[in-house]
């Protein structure tokens, strides 16, 4: 069995983006991955089922949190509200990784593959989310409405975020996102 | 080469809905599908990529629709007035089509594939929309969250008319879940 491997998901999960930045996603392998990261390819394998899996592996972290988070805000608060602190209480995970999100974003970007991905990463969100509301008493349509306007906010204020230098945090472009679509809704 | 084949397309998309409700999308082939409608297999090929693409075929004409429509609201609408005419005037393309709405959606929502490229579509939609507002003039953020909160309506209301009986129309499931989300972003 493996000896003890320090931050063997972490220093795979950096190869891999270094990888594919470097050559595309097409073009690079687990083994390639495990070699830049100094580990073996079975090291690889006991951490991610194959390479697309190391850009989605914080995926199901990111659901727990968004998802805990939102079923432990104040029942009182109006649903918006909760998916407000909800994503500022979310983009607290992003601080410091400006640059990783940045490097991913485009790896993703050339990718139709990856794309889709992200797309199922979103959408089952979205749907967790919405049960989530529905658990506190939020009837539908309200609660996949509320659930898809978190989602749109956190799309548009993560692709913005990326997009920019990284001098102000995910949280303060969450807020801005979720205060314009309350204008545009609105007929602002 | 091929006689003309009277309403080829809609009597092959009708076999492979038919089919595909009966034995499930992965057990159909093209073959199937062509005897079923009674057309050749070279006929299929002709109208479709694959099977699945039978079941996207209205895709391109409906993101047309929305764009055109969308384009050609007048300047002076507030972005989500516009959003509210296109939805209504892109609602009475599923006029008489509720049952074929119902079985399509049984079967997209069996499998994995189906429902991917279902949210593909939407992902482009919503693209298509921004960049449509963006031609209007519309900012950042504000087109691209506008247009989220389109799909987001469309999608909610869209699946809420197909989950019902069909003694409404798309067009007012739309408008509810529009004044649900205006509800909803004002805190209500």
């Amino acid at each position: 069995m493996g000896r003890w491997e320090p931050n063997a998901r972490g220093r795979l999960e950096q190869a891999a983006l270094d990888l594919y930045s470097e050559h595309g996603f097409e073009q690079t392998t687990a083994a390639q991955i495990a070699e830049r990261a100094g580990l073996t390819e079975r090291t690889f394998f006991r951490h991610y089922a194959d390479k697309r899996e190391v850009l989605f592996g914080g995926a199901h972290a990111l659901e727990q949190a968004f998802v805990e988070t939102l079923a432990d805000t104040p029942a009182a608060a109006a649903p918006i509200d909760a998916m407000a602190s909800t994503l500022e209480t979310v983009a607290a995970f992003f601080l410091e990784r400006h640059e990783f999100a940045q490097q991913r974003q485009a790896v993703i970007m050339a990718n139709a593959e990856l794309r889709e991905r992200e797309l199922i990463k979103l959408a089952s969100l979205s749907t967790a989310l919405a049960d989530t509301l529905r658990r506190r008493g939020v009837k539908d349509p309200a609660a996949s409405l509320t659930a898809e306007a978190g989602i749109a906010v956190f799309k548009v204020g993560f692709e913005r975020w990326v997009a920019d230098s990284g001098q102000r945090t995910l949280a303060d472009y969450l807020r801005e996102s979720l205060d314009e679509l309350k204008a545009v809704t609105s007929g602002e």
